[in-house]
């Protein structure tokens, strides 16, 4: 197969991290028989600088041209302090709108060698294996008004959802759920919001069609909850955009695996985006020590959702779990008698 | 001292808890010589029972008139298919409005002998001690419009803020900062929210007032990280209302004393209801199970904070100190080696 891949490094780290992405893609191609070119675009900060805005036009052609997107990371405290729309943040927001990118899908699984750096229990996190899909073009994300009114003295953002935009990511998550467990919790605040009631509607709506899913609905502070006490029982979460920003993010350091964990946020068609969790970390920015697998990872999630190449995901991951099981790490990883390594070996 | 206060046992387990908090403030009474006048009122699902509504006008004028609110729990499954305005829920969001109780205090703190039942590794909640600062009447809560649009394909929900609101919740937060270790952490999402950058605005311009107390601001997704990798670096954290009500149940579950948590809810002028944090456990209620401290805590509460006792808030929490180092413990905590005991005795 033929594939055009963008590559946006972005800030920190993300300029590092995106080439170890690129070698293992590369080799990838080569044992199996594929051809991927590569692009590289500017986003971010980093295009703040270079362009003067963090979303330039190139950027955005080029990725709507692509069959998918790697991401490395995004912002940095030297862009904190321009206005809003010279954000990095706004390069990320701006390009997954640009692009319709409406499902964020976040596995969160442990890795057994890592589990002893979780800050939970042992016992509690070894069998937690969970997807948090997350809506990610709509809400107070991206609602209007956003402002300040009345002089300055008052200020409003907006929560609002068309019916269609709960109905495609419910529909996601059904069907994510499908490919693994088969239970789908969905997640929001219908005892105080009129979306949430909305969102639990078009969820028993959808249940008919998935019979074959357990459902059950939960508010999003027990949630908040019940993730730290028992993360194995969750399967699929499925969630709007504000409240999946957190739940993922708290979901994400449970395991201690903060730095191996990918995300892929997809539209219909499957064309993608594909970015580890974590962040552009620039205090260790330009030191090649930091840890390639969650974009490495992202990488394997490209291959399996925007490319249909299952074999070739499963051959990079099986990779990645096998390194880490030998013992070979990055500095930000703890594993009892481990190597300790660089971003580039 | 001579104070008058309402009861609201609300449902479920509220019904049994609340006779525990009487008991200890009639002991109280006697002990340093006060006069507590006590009037019990119905709240949520049991007054819609009763009265066709989860917050009767009489409830409201006697908690108006009272010194303090003394609030057990409300909701449960009898009543979560009614419509909206018939939610038991409906009376807590209401008696807060109605109050003006703008600043609802969470402290979390472990128990030693409990540690051991937290989800997290003991040694890092040991030194945790937290005090969490929501905004409870505003934001995304009371803002309108929160309804059904364009004949219901679409919903809309408003984060409405005015900045004296803001203003007087950090003004607080700042003043809990003074009384504990001088550190304030404000939580925010300012890289997307336009109500969180003028959070941000104001935050930064009461900081001048309050030169002793170190602040800093964190983005929610950070804070519901950090709280679970390192909850002993927050001293009191200061947020809107729903990352409030999120970011409060996550750090509840931290020190695996839930059923040991109380709560304050305030306005101004020292008026404040109290409950537990945790909820009426339906499951459980009518079998005199149900653990009673975090409501006793509650009373402690009141009474430091609504009368100005100090010396009494102090003897209650004490008391429920060496009760639990004793071993004495309801069903709901583990201690190893305990004296398992009912909600009366
Ligand atoms: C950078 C920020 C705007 C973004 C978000 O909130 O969506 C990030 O936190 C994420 O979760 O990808
Ligand atoms: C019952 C519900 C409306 C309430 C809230 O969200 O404020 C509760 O979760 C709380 O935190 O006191």
């Amino acid at each position: 197969m033929k594939k055009h891949i963008v590559l946006l490094p972005g800030d920190g780290i993300g300029q590092e991290i995106i080439g170890s992405a690129r070698a293992v893609l590369e080799e990838i191609a080569e044992k199996f028989g594929h051809t991927f070119t590569f692009e590289t675009h500017a986003i971010g900060g980093t295009a703040v600088d270079e362009h003067g805005t963090p979303l330039p036009e190139e950027t955005v052609t080029a990725c709507k041209q692509a069959d998918a997107v790697l991401l490395g990371a995004v912002g940095g405290p030297k862009w904190d302090d321009l206005p809003s729309h010279l954000r990095p943040e706004k390069g990320l927001l701006g390009i997954r709108k640009e692009l319709g990118l409406f499902a964020n899908l976040r596995p969160v699984k442990g890795f057994k060698k890592l589990l002893g750096s979780s800050p939970l229990k042992e016992e509690l996190v070894e069998d937690s294996d969970l997807l948090i899909v997350r809506e990610l073009t709509g809400g107070l994300y991206f609602g209007t008004p956003s402002e300040r009114q009345e002089n300055g003295q008052s200020v409003v953002d907006t929560l609002y959802y068309e019916r269609h935009e709960i109905e495609r990511i419910v529909d996601k998550a059904f069907q994510s759920a499908r490919l693994r467990r088969n239970h789908l919790t969905s997640v929001d605040k219908a005892n105080v919001l009129e979306s949430s009631k909305l969102w639990r509607e078009v969820v028993e709506e959808k249940k008919t069609d998935y019979p074959d899913v357990t459902v059950e609905h939960m508010l999003v502070d027990a949630a908040a909850m019940k993730l730290i006490q028992n993360p194995a029982q969750f399967d699929v979460i499925v969630t709007e955009n504000m409240f999946g920003d957190i739940l993922s993010d708290e979901a994400s350091v449970l395991t201690g695996s903060l730095g191996m964990l990918p995300s892929a946020s997809l539209r219909s068609d499957g064309v993608g985006l594909y970015e580890p969790v974590h962040g552009s970390a620039p205090d260790i920015a330009g030191q090649n020590i930091a840890n390639p697998l969650a974009m490495i990872l992202s990488t394997a999630l490209m291959l399996r959702h925007s490319f249909g190449m299952d074999e070739e995901a499963s051959c990079i991951e099986k990779a990645v779990e096998e390194v880490v099981d030998l013992g070979y790490h990055t500095k930000d990883l703890k594993i009892t008698n481990g190597i300790e390594t660089n971003t580039t070996n």
